[in-house]
């Protein structure tokens, strides 16, 4: 099934069962008011939730109405953890090579990874607002998945039967101020600000064939100012799959209801061809398009985001499909203070 | 006012209100079901809860009850957001220094910090259950603090307006684990098992004089397997206060109610004496003793906490009075599962 929650000012918001197609949806009122309310009590809600689905998908739901991504927040609103991993081995290794430094002898054993602030999550069409446009302002494109409670020490195959969503998720990450902060030895806190997901998270039956031992098997699309700019193969070249991720997770305590795990940028390798390094499938972040122009010509050319720029992230499912719907940001500047704004709409009107 | 949760069997437990000299308790639940619910309205349900308070300290509520810290979860037993700095300065310096290392010529303008695991934080008497004692186990006392919403950009003197709460914390690290994790650029994820909490949070107001501008000048005392190792001032040598510290974290974004931001280890300076450096307020925790060992006489002497050892977390309000109340865990094997346990038991019988 297929879970979205609409915003009513509250801070967890109205959670709506939404139809296959995403063209309408229904209040899940009568079963639960919030996603995180269901990922406690799975077990004896997620069966209504699915009843109420099924009626929708065959056109039996009483109330249905359109389904509008514009007033979703992220399914979860907030979480009790949001935890980054980098499960794709290419993306750190391109980024290693273009920065002059060795790669590893041999491959990493264990995931890396980064607890991230999941106090307020972005809903998939919210802008994001920095104050800044000189931070190296980055897209992430990446699959989370949202975890049912495991215990600690619990097995890769444990923890895939422990998955209960997948979304879509833009892990905005302001480049320059990551290079300083991993330089001075701190968390990645203030280059990561509030990360966003799609209008949707689908129950992994939602996948069909496609979810094969906690991989995602289709194409994830990024386009940047409107121009396509990645269609990388989110499932093969995951060096870590999502069971293996959470399994490391655990090693050393639970994990309860709602975790939010994120997959790190998907990212497919380069090929050589004629002597020259190739990227056919492209990027789904700045940064490793900086790293191939770096390997390609001596420098990067392309820059980060800017002031009104935007950033569409979907996935279609085999058919072409909706899957997820899509994360559709502008990037904006901080709205001046309201008595700033008056001075200057004074200013106007003389 | 003082407030604790009480076990129930719920996810975030029943909230209390707990008199001034921590003897009695009467449920909140005429006012609000749980702290986060508290936190997030609390202009409205602070001042019913300070009735309360003010009748239980009165002798005058109607169903108060003797306060036992042995039935707490943590005061918010989970949150949406925990991050844990390094407050302390000298606490890093020291350990550098140690390891060899060059201190930075400039001290740092900004604290370190680290988003931490917040799903299923630990109760003040919980063990601490882990499957290895070699990885280093060490406890970490430090002063915890819950914050309103604030919004992005905020002053320091602004964030030092929405902190509602005061805490004891022991950040349990698994220094090993951490010295892997740092090195390959990994966030502290398996190396920071689950954080526990002093039982009772309480307001700003509970400190007196002792609060001044962000910091809490009062002594923090860890008593480790029944010996006082440390009693650090936790104030005048805190190098980011806690407003300081809540700025930082809003630098790209907002803080919702109910975060967590802990100050990182409580530590002093050390002194020369005779040619010697001495350190006589002690160490809040195992890997400062390890570094001062090592400082003065080439080497650590001091192991980590082994199972069934034990750590005492406190601070006394400077009339000797209980604060807090203590934190007080033992470190546990994980048990073995109900199968094993079995089989040993039919062994037994035999």
């Amino acid at each position: 099934m297929k879970l979205a929650t609409y915003k009513d000012g509250s801070r967890d918001g109205q959670l709506l069962v939404v139809s296959r197609d995403l063209a309408t949806a229904h209040y899940a009122s009568g079963v639960a008011g919030t996603l995180q309310q269901v990922l406690e009590d799975w077990n004896f809600l997620s069966p209504q939730l699915q009843d109420l689905y099924d009626a929708l998908n065959q056109g039996r739901a009483r109330h249905a109405f359109p389904f509008e991504p514009a007033r979703c927040m992220a399914p979860l609103p907030r979480a009790y953890q949001w935890v980054q991993a980098a499960a794709f081995m290419s993306h750190a290794e391109l980024l290693l090579r273009a920065g002059g430094a060795e790669l590893p002898a041999a491959p990493d054993t264990a995931p890396l990874m980064h607890q991230g602030c999941s106090d307020d999550f972005c809903g998939p069409c919210d802008d994001v607002t920095l104050a800044s446009e000189d931070a190296g302002i980055d897209f992430d494109a990446q699959l989370a998945v949202v975890s049912a409670d495991l215990p600690m020490g619990c097995t890769p195959e444990q923890a895939l039967e422990g998955i209960r969503l997948v979304m879509l998720a833009n892990e905005l990450t302001l480049r320059h101020v990551a290079t300083q902060e991993a330089a001075r030895g701190s968390g990645l806190v203030h280059s990561k600000p509030a990360t966003a997901f799609s209008p949707v998270a689908v129950t992994l039956d939602e996948l069909g064939s496609a979810w094969q031992q906690g991989r995602v098997h289709l194409t994830l699309q990024s386009t940047w100012n409107n121009r396509k700019v990645g269609l990388c193969d989110a499932g093969a070249e995951m060096s870590f799959h999502f069971g293996q991720l959470i399994a490391h997770l655990c090693k050393t305590r639970k994990l309860r209801a709602g975790s939010v795990i994120g997959s790190g940028t998907v990212s497919n390798r380069g090929q050589e061809s004629q002597g020259q390094m190739q990227w056919p499938k492209g990027y789904n972040c700045i940064a490793e398009k900086r790293a191939m122009e770096t390997l390609q010509d001596g420098q990067a050319a392309t820059d980060f985001m800017k002031f009104g720029d935007t950033i569409r992230i979907e996935m279609k499912d085999p058919q072409g499909g909706a899957l997820f719907g899509a994360i559709a940001q502008t990037i904006q500047p901080v709205p001046a203070p309201v008595s700033a704004r008056k001075s200057s709409l004074a200013t106007e009107s003389l």
